[in-house]
């Protein structure tokens, strides 16, 4: 028979897929001789099979938490369910991955009307009795039977009247009596039964509620967002209780070995005397502060520090813990790494090393890569943040916090912003033409789309704070007003404030803290440096972009987006000539225009990095997205350009795409208008070479090709490229090397990659498209399904935000490795979203990749989390 | 040193790659013993060194042909370039598979004034020598040199008017020297240089000229519609002369051993006396037929008649002969699988076999099984068609002849084919709503969209004839006008005639012919059914399809698109409800509606194909298909559902998908809409039931869910299906099977096959939107770059009309394999369009598939390549 319940005794930390975190480190701390309260634990696996058998907890389950039981009686002493010398215990989910959102806790689970009249005489105290069984019929009700809270409240309010009590500890043993009777009464009347009686029945409900909570929808979207797999389930923990309600000398607690905010090396925490767990978090006594424990409790405040102590030298990392003292002893509940902030987190993790209690690697294993987001962004300041509502809510889509004065078009957001306004640009969805305007504002807030959506990449890229998907809002941008659904209105020129970390708008001016780089930020990175084989670049378009990329130490640039540069103000109307050309003399002539403005962008990016490897992607979207499509739009447009709005029309009409990700674009107009990786090849080698002639620098641009399908295709435009530059070359009179290599975006370009291989002499994942193309859905539209794709648990994570291993990551590794095969020294990048998100960075290190290219603002968490993969995988 | 240049002594007929296809079986004749001239081939291989080495011939080849060259000389004792005794040659092109468009052959090289003079004095035939250098430089002026010939042409006619001569062959000798003199100075002006003297460079010249004629533009559009290789390359073959215009006892002819027209055993060809080959096909003079000969030369006749019987018995099948006769004697100058229409084919093939000249395999390998389309659909006579003029052209879509009154719109088309008229609809382009007006026509025209448009799709399906892609001509649908680029104009009720199988456009009305389905007809595709182990379905989505499908031997249903009965005008009313409900409970009162259509569809394909499989796949398109896009649609259609005009927009507009192929559709519709599925697998399941009851037919409903790209999508949709399925049999009291499977559609749902097989009992490739995503191009947009891909050769054939095996293909035997490995008894089928073009199905044979399904006009095609496929993968 399996075995599915562990005692204490049996289990230790390393069983935490089976016991779940917390009751493998009950079990740890039961070993290491802590005092801990006996128990046992039911594993995640009788969760698993709870699920696989349509919700239905096998016998075999019981039977072995009836055993348990038995021999926790055993080892207490008292029994359960004896009227004499009851047995009670707590009843806690846990699952291997620490999660809100579950079944928390029951207490005092084996009263019923005998046990309690019992524990009244065992311990001579009727008053804590009543107060202990009121608490676990309340508590069983909500968490077990999931019953409304507001009749119980309601009783309990009116039991407080009629004794003239402020607090339910003021409540006489008489009066709490008639609370059990009158819960009891609730309890009948809203389920149709009597509240029960034998304690095994109620252990058994108890156990079956925390396996059930494991799928609930708040644990459903926890799971969600943080990528945790359906599939762990939860383990349940069962343990005697102490009593932290029995007198005033006894108390409960929580502390962290560590300040969770600074990292500061000091026990921080809080307790309450005369008071059982929930009441510390319900907050209705304020607690104090566990210095404060030395004046009643010394012996007990100096155990709790020994705790602390031993507890830390042993797990090696700052402890979350909690605690009950009896009658003046001391027993731990829960022990478990302690969550922080960025800030203590490198600060504990430096600390660690100095102190002797982690190597480097360890300590860069307890960071959270993701969470270094937080200090690379100015944050709103907390105090103020705690007083202030928020009037909407959407994605949190780029981190940071900014306040500023409302907009509602990027011409407006760039007029204001010349004037030297902060501005927060506010449109129902972006699009290409808004990229200066967004660059000018402080913050972004668009009503659709989701985390991937167009204004959510293109802020992240800048490190510009955005919130997406804001439906609590609707703009309407004829009127320039935006109005929330409770029916607040924001005109043009309005304070908004917005924190791209939490998705929250504010309706106010907020102060904001500028980002805190610390020297330990930078000690740690430079551990990272040391450690990790997967290179860094960033995804940079425009010069400022290569400044913020260098200073957060890429080691190149891994993508420039060309068109990026092509809606600056002074150079869209070039395009636009070149898009509307009747031929290729017009076109050449438009070209000829845009040649000085390519080439000065590229020698800026070239000197900002200063002979580092720059990647530049030739044009890539289609080009209706460079042409306005409303009608008077396209008769300014047309005036300006000094043709018919009738001819302009036509030709937007004629650029119309059904599909346009599955459209006229990337290598496939290279293919249709060579003059324009002519003129893009020739502003980039000529740029090169003059950088390299001024500034001496030893510049070798890669040339990336994008959306390439077919080695002839790449073939094609290759021999333009090489062409073009080798013209340059000749003309300039000096040789600089070049590469040149493609995006590996379209799936079928996987599965040819040994031929692709034969033509490219880099490859570069681009992983939006491939996740897309290879799915099946693009981004603009998934949003009408997959919030049922994650409802229904279809889904469990964003393949946009983590690299799907299973099905594009096969396409990857299978691409990786054929192209290896053709070209042994194949550089090998990734440059989608993916390259910025810790778990698919550590996809790219064991699938071999050269280097990884993400925005900006990411490079830092990338030097971590490639340094992070790199010692995991070496094991 | 590599060996170029083969004597025809040293070759034979399977060294066609090498030799090309006419070099090979001149040698092979050669060999045979057959009077065949002298000569050697210069390789294809040394045409593909030409390419390689960007045009360049390699010093080698010339060598080896001037060795070659000195040896014919000795062969025929005369020597090229002497005056008393010229050796003249011809000079032909020859690939390895027939291919019209390349230069086609030069005769009498090796004629220069000195040779002129000798050839003139050696036969005593002034005439004919001037007759012999005016042709040969004319012709080397044409195909080497790619002047024009009108100039050529008019000094002809010049020297005619001066004899008083008609034909050319009156012209006296003297006025033929005066024409060389005239020819030379042309020569001269257009070129710059002097008429070439010297032999040697003029066979150096010619041969480059065929190496360069395989790249010419006809060549590759050739070879693209066709699915010929580029890099095949052609061969060049030098014959020494013999002449067919010496005088009355010389001639030259063509013929085909059998009638290329209707098959028949008997000797069928022309030819023309005192001639040389291009005679015959300029058409100056009428060629006698082959019969007359006998009065003339009854010997040669019979010689020939021995030839062709000698020919027949080699090469087991028909051929196509080219012979000249010089002085009373017989030579061969070519020999050929001769081709021939679909009823010669069928014909031929069955004779071979009854005649033991082939086995029942090879005669079955000798059929062209695109071929059979001709027989398959009515066609125009063909005596008609010769004396029509076409109005436009388009892609010839959808095979078959039609004539009929034209009509603008579906719903005028469906009235007037009410009235009892036939109707040629007549649209810019076709959408799911026409569908109905569609099948009521003869018919369709479209102006745009390619060879896999929705019009083109849908019309093979229906086996209506269709052009597509029609750009000479303009509709203007207020007007009801059409207007070809001539400037002619057809109204509503015009006659409009349509050959589907050319892609031409007659405006008037033209006499069909019925489609011929002979007795050899099913004697062949018997024999197919007895060689094939790949199963042939069909596409059928309504009752007439599914006939259609049984009348052509369909094994089964492949797929049924339920979508398309939701057109129809009797539903698409409630199903329109259905997409504008605002909750489930109009939702499911409109689908309620929509069950008993449904039913009686299935019930209709079941009794159809009498309890053969019938796979019926939920649900496909976006729901924004089923709603009109337009102002004035919307108000009408609005105004009939009695809701606002707005709300109507609104939902118009929230349906509306930036990319529609990769949104809101197939399986996705299922996970967000169940009540969608619930309702198709009732209606399905209930018919089943029904009909296994009335009728007897052991039925297993192949439920198909469409689009998957993870199983868990799978799983959810399966357990609606299951649910719905079991509760149907209940209800019923008849257990019947049912399976269910998935489309294998999206590139991810390959990559993970072996999971998904868990779950699916059947996959269908659907390879049209499985292409797509692979790709990543779609193939409404992708007509903008395409024609460019095909001229710079980057794809030589249609991925849309022949599986991509280097991509497509991977992931189809990728997941053909790890879908096996899960589930070994996994049916694997294909349904998208490739499912009946022969290659493709040669594919699916070594992929290892259990059946093709294809349009029901294509069954019989599918029949005849499946067994192709066995026979050829049997060796």
């Amino acid at each position: 028979m399996n075995k599915y319940v562990y005692a204490f005794e049996e289990g230790n930390a390393s069983m935490r897929s089976l016991l779940g975190g917390k009751g493998a480190n009950l079990a740890e701390m039961t070993g290491l001789g802590l005092p801990v309260p006996p128990g046992f634990t039911v594993s995640t696996d009788a969760c698993n099979r709870y699920y696989a058998n349509d919700g239905v907890v096998e016998d075999a389950v019981f039977e072995q938490v009836f055993d348990a039981l038995t021999a926790l009686e055993n080892k207490t002493g008292k029994k359960f369910g004896d009227a004499k010398n009851p047995l009670l215990v707590s009843v806690r989910s846990g699952a291997a991955i620490s999660m809100p959102g579950m079944m928390d806790t029951i207490l005092n689970l084996g009263l019923n009307d005998a046990t309690a009249e019992g524990l009244a005489e065992a311990t001579g105290n009727a008053r804590f009795a009543y107060d202990t069984y009121r608490r676990f019929i309340q508590m069983f009700s909500n968490v077990v039977m999931e019953l409304k809270m507001s009749q119980f409240e309601e009783a309990l309010a009116a039991a407080r009247e009629k004794d003239g009590a402020k607090v339910d500890s003021e409540l006489t043993a008489d009066t709490l009596k008639e609370v059990v009777e009158n819960y009891k009464d609730i309890y009948r009347a809203q389920t149709g039964q009597p509240f029960p009686q034998t304690p095994r029945q109620q252990l058994a409900a108890a156990v079956e509620a925390v396996f059930r909570s494991w799928n609930n929808p708040r644990a459903n979207i926890y799971r969600r967002l943080n990528g945790i797999p359906s599939s762990l389930g939860t383990a349940v923990n069962v343990q005697s209780m102490v009593f932290g309600n029995m007198g005033d000398d006894c108390g409960t607690g929580v502390a962290f070995t560590r300040s969770p905010s600074t990292g500061e090396n000091k026990l921080f925490g809080e307790y309450l005397m005369n008071a059982q767990g929930e009441d510390v978090v319900a907050g209705i006594r304020t607690p104090q502060t566990i210095e404060t424990l030395g004046e009643n409790m010394p012996e007990v405040l100096k155990q709790l520090h020994d705790v602390a102590y031993k507890l830390e030298r042993h797990f090696g990392d700052m402890q979350d813990i909690e605690f009950t003292i009896e009658r003046g002893k001391l027993y731990m509940l829960q022990t478990r790494n302690g969550k922080r902030t960025a800030t203590a987190a490198l600060q504990i993790a430096v600390d660690l090393v100095k102190e002797g209690l982690a190597t480097r690697e360890e300590a860069l294993l307890k960071i959270d890569a993701k969470q270094l987001n937080d200090v690379l962004h100015p944050t709103f300041d907390p105090e103020v943040i705690k007083a202030a509502t928020p009037i909407a809510m959407g994605l949190p889509a780029s981190p940071g916090a900014a306040s500023g004065m409302l907009y509602f078009s990027a011409q407006e957001a760039e007029e204001a912003a010349a004037e030297g306004k902060d501005v927060i640009l506010a449109r129902t969805e972006t699009s290409p033409e808004d990229i200066q305007g967004m660059s000018c504002s402080r913050g972004i807030l668009t009503i659709r789309g989701g985390m991937t959506s167009h204004a959510a990449v293109v802020a992240r890229g800048m490190g510009r704070c955005c919130i997406t998907g804001c439906n609590d809002a609707f703009i309407d941008p004829e009127e320039k007003v935006l109005r929330t659904s409770e029916g607040r209105e924001f005109h043009e020129g309005d304070y908004l404030s917005l924190d791209g970390s939490t998705g929250r708008v504010y309706g106010e001016k907020l102060p904001t803290v500028p980002a805190a780089i610390t020297g330990n930020f930078e000690t740690i990175l430079g551990w990272a440096d040391e450690c990790r084989t997967l290179g860094v670049r960033a995804n940079a378009d425009t010069p400022v972009d290569a400044q913020t990329a260098r200073k957060f130490g890429a080691e190149g640039i891994g993508l420039c987006r060309t068109e990026h540069m092509f809606f600056n103000s002074d150079r869209i109307i070039s395009v636009r000539r070149m898009i509307v050309a009747d031929n290729e003399k017009q076109r050449k002539a438009a070209l000829a225009e845009l040649l000085p403005m390519q080439k000065s962008d590229f020698r800026a990016l070239y000197i900002s990095m200063e002979g580092r490897p720059v990647t530049i992607r030739l044009l890539d979207p289609p080009l209706h997205e460079f042409l306005p499509h409303d009608g008077e739009e396209i008769e300014a447009l047309a005036e300006v350009m000094g043709i018919s709005a009738e001819t302009l029309h036509n030709k937007v009409t004629s650029l119309h795409e059904t599909n346009p990700m599955l459209g006229h674009r990337g290598c496939r107009l290279a293919v249709t208008f060579p003059e324009i990786p002519r003129m893009q090849v020739t502003a980039i080698m000529e740029a090169a070479i003059e950088v390299q002639k001024e500034f001496g620098y030893q510049i070798t641009p890669e040339i990336m090709i994008p959306l390439v399908g077919e080695t002839k295709e790449l073939a094609f435009v290759k021999n333009i490229a090489v062409q073009t530059a080798e013209a340059v070359i000749e003309e300039q009179g000096l040789r600089i090397p070049y590469k040149i290599g493609t995006m590996i975006e379209v799936p079928r370009a996987c599965l040819i990659a040994d031929q692709i291989a034969t033509e490219a002499e880099f490859f570069s994942f681009g992983t939006n498209d491939l996740t897309q193309m290879s799915f099946g859905f693009s981004r603009d539209d998934a949003g009408k399904f997959l919030p049922d794709y994650y409802e229904f648990k279809i889904f469990e994570k964003d393949p946009f935000a983590t690299v799907d291993v299973d099905g594009v990551g096969k396409l990857i590794a299978m691409a990786a490795d054929q192209g290896k095969k053709s070209r042994p020294d194949l550089k090998l990048g990734i440059c989608g979203e993916h390259g910025g998100d810790p778990e698919s960075i550590e996809f790219c290190h064991k699938v071999g990749l050269t280097y990884v290219s993400c925005s900006a603002f990411r490079v830092p968490i990338a030097r971590l989390a490639a340094a992070q993969a790199a010692i995991k995988n070496k094991k």
